[in-house]
This record gives C-alpha cells, sequence and structure tokens, in this order.
C-alpha cells in the first residue's frame, strides 16, 4: 500500500483560514512537507504551525522560486523523488501552500509529476483575490459581473487587452515589482481612481493603500485590486 | 453597543470546506442568518449544520432568487431590516452562504445596506472554481496564467470577445441554463475539448462530465471549467 499526496491551501496567510478538512488531514498525517526558499524562508511552515502535529515527520523542500525554468524544473523533479520515497514506504504526505494548491500553488508542480504513479489529492484553499475584497469591504463580483485574476508579471501588451475588453472587477496578483507598470496601465484606461494595493493580505503585516498613494514598488505577493464603475455591476 | 454583522463564506458545499476563522464566529454567534429561497430550500442552512449551535437564534431570511431586480431589492430590504433590529440589541449576526461571501454571494447585498451603520466584517470561503480544479485534478493557473471567472448569463457577445481574448484558464460559473450556448462558443474558439461540467462541487451528488458529453442543461450552479492549451502554460 503506499501512501497518498495530499495538497492542501492554507489560505492567504492569517492561519485560521485553513479549512477544517485541510487541517483534519494535516492532524493525521505521517510526514508534512513544505517549500522553502533560498534564504531559508517558509512561509507556508509559519502559517500552518499551529495545526502541525508534534510527532510528525517534517520534509522542508527546496524551491528556488524565482530562478531560471531549468532550475526550478531540476527541483521539482529532487522534490518529488523525496516525497515519493515516503509515498513508496506507504506514509501519507501533507504538502502545505499558501493559498489555493492548483491557484498559483507550488503544489501544482508535485502533482504533476506524482499523479498516476500515487493518489494525489488537492483540497481547495482560500485565494487571495477573495481575502483582498473581504479586507477592503468591497463586493468582489455580484451578477454578471467578470472577474479577472492577472499575475502582474503578464506580458504588458497582454494586460493591456484584458483591461480594455470591458468592465471587470480585477486582481493583478504577484504585482508588486510590476506595480509602476500596472499602475500606468490602469491610469490610461481610467481605472486607477477606485483600485487598492494590498500587501500581506490578513496577515500581521496587512496593509491596504489607495493606489494612487502607493509607492513604485510592494513585495513581490502583493495584490491590486480594481473595481468596475458601479453603474456597470448587476445586482 | 450595537452588534457586529459577519458575513461567512462556506466554501463550495462540502461542509469541511469551512474555515476555522467562520467555524469560530458561527460558534460564537447570537444570530444565525441565512438566505432561503422562495423553495423553502437553505442550502447555505444545510451546509453549515454540523457547525450550528443549538441554542442560537436562527434568522430565515426570504430571498426570491432569480425575480426581477425590483422584487429582490425589496427582499434585500426586508432582510436588512431584520438583521439590523438584532444588531441595534447588540447581538452580533452570522450570515452564512455558499462559496465566498463577496464573490457572487447573497452577502453583498446584506453589507451595502448596512455598512456605516452597523460593524461589519467578511470572511473569505473557498470559492467553486479553486474547489473544480481540485475536483478534476488539474492545474487553474501557474506562472503567467490568466484566470477568468465568467458568468454564464453574462451577454454572448461579451462571452465571445473574452474567450477570444488569448489563452486563459477560464471557469463558466452559474452554466447550468446557458450549457448549449457556451459550449458552442467554446466550439467556436476550438476549446471544448479540453472542458468539464461540474456539478454539485464538492457535495453529495458531485459530478464530472467533459463537455462534449455533457446534455443540453444543468442545475444553475454548474461550472464549466476550460483549461487552456498546455503549451500556452507557465511553469
Amino acid at each position: 500500500m503506499t501512501g497518498t499526496l495530499h495538497g492542501l491551501g492554507l489560505g492567504p496567510g492569517d492561519p485560521e483560514l485553513i479549512t477544517v478538512k485541510s487541517w483534519r488531514i494535516l492532524s493525521m498525517a505521517e510526514v508534512v512537507a513544505w517549500p522553502q526558499a533560498p534564504s531559508g524562508a517558509h512561509r507556508a511552515r509559519d502559517v500552518a504551525a499551529p495545526f502541525i502535529p508534534e510527532d510528525v515527520i517534517e520534509l522542508p523542500l527546496d524551491i528556488p522560486f524565482g530562478a531560471a525554468r531549468e532550475a526550478l524544473d531540476a527541483a521539482y523533479e529532487a522534490a518529488a523523488a523525496a516525497v515519493s520515497a515516503h509515498l513508496r514506504a506507504g506514509r501519507d504526505v501533507a504538502f502545505i501552500c499558501l493559498g489555493d494548491p492548483l491557484f498559483h500553488g507550488s503544489f501544482i508542480h508535485l502533482m504533476e509529476r506524482l499523479q498516476g504513479r500515487f493518489p494525489v489529492q488537492a483540497v481547495p484553499g482560500v485565494a487571495a483575490p477573495m481575502a483582498c475584497a473581504a479586507a477592503l469591504g468591497r463586493r468582489l463580483a455580484a451578477g454578471r459581473d467578470i472577474l479577472k485574476i492577472l499575475p502582474g508579471t503578464a506580458p504588458p501588451e497582454r494586460l493591456r487587452a484584458e483591461i480594455a475588453a470591458g468592465p471587470a472587477a480585477m486582481a493583478f496578483i504577484k504585482a508588486g515589482r510590476n506595480l509602476a507598470a500596472i499602475r500606468a496601465l490602469l491610469e490610461e484606461a481610467g481605472l486607477a481612481q477606485d483600485a487598492f494595493l494590498v500587501e500581506d493580505v490578513t496577515g500581521a503585516e496587512q496593509k491596504l493603500t489607495p493606489l494612487g498613494e502607493a509607492g513604485a514598488e510592494a513585495p513581490y505577493f502583493s495584490t491590486i485590486m480594481v473595481f468596475p464603475p458601479q453603474e456597470a455591476q448587476g445586482s
């Protein structure tokens, strides 16, 4: 009997935003794995700390976030090998990551390497754009409203086309380094006045700033929330 | 001292996908409110049942989902009045709804009526598209991938333009009644072959069907998931 690989989304940063299901699976896991940056930072491990059992096997997986494709691929191959050794030995592995595991989550790259060879299951989590709307006390979308979640790292011409396509709620994730460029695109489209920079949403350092008052850069995982003109919104 | 209105997202349908935070607030609430359809159905109440304390005041709010704008507005006005009576009396009210409270959630219409008059707080929840990706065992988005969440009830010409804008993961929510029209748009764009109909995601009646094998209609809250061609996806 091989073990099962569980991908557990922890939500955006507040430890309490874990789901009861992820908490249960985490509390019964024999191995807990998480991505660890070259700096030694392991935000997922920190957020999940209250829920990690004391006698569990801890398996940090080195992932050079931001590195070139080849280096990332090699790191995920090594991570998959380390995880599969436990699965082959019959141990269930809970891989924890922030947000949702299959929405810009590092779990994707483990799942796609191990699917078919072992039982793999993802437990969805709260995604950052939903948490940003709650922090701002604003509707994200209702009725016929469209929501677009756009990586700030996508090509600027594609972002410009998406912004121009018509009224929509928009969340620019991974917006930190591209803050100035995104703000310029939104100003060009007349959409910068009802937009906010959200840093560390639901975390200890959460910060909400009207986009017009934000600086030129912000932490990588910041989000820019753009709300469509109210008259365009449905009920 | 007035009470606080909490909007609690229960997630997509599996009761275990509630967050620990919503569970905690629900367990301490003095009043639990939920939207009730004219049929008497109250799915949010059913999903939250394991977490509702026995001695709580239960406050069903009649919402004629699918009715004309004026009838809905009147129903939400009456609901807001019923909730505010408890808040004025100093009782905290937990309003529960499926999914995320501010993403196509009925909480939006209560929040916007009571914000500024009472303390109002939304607790984000797991949204259906993330749960659909987990059910299908597929990446929703990674790297520079764009995700669009499109109501199936939006104007077809707008949906056509969004589909044509370039490779993106797409979730068509509220797709049930417009299933045939959405499928036609996806076939026109050559995107129907890696698309799935997801009914009652994470619920007792969950059903995953390749879009080509689906019928002409499905329950209102079904979702059509469309995955972009793999070569267009980032790592």
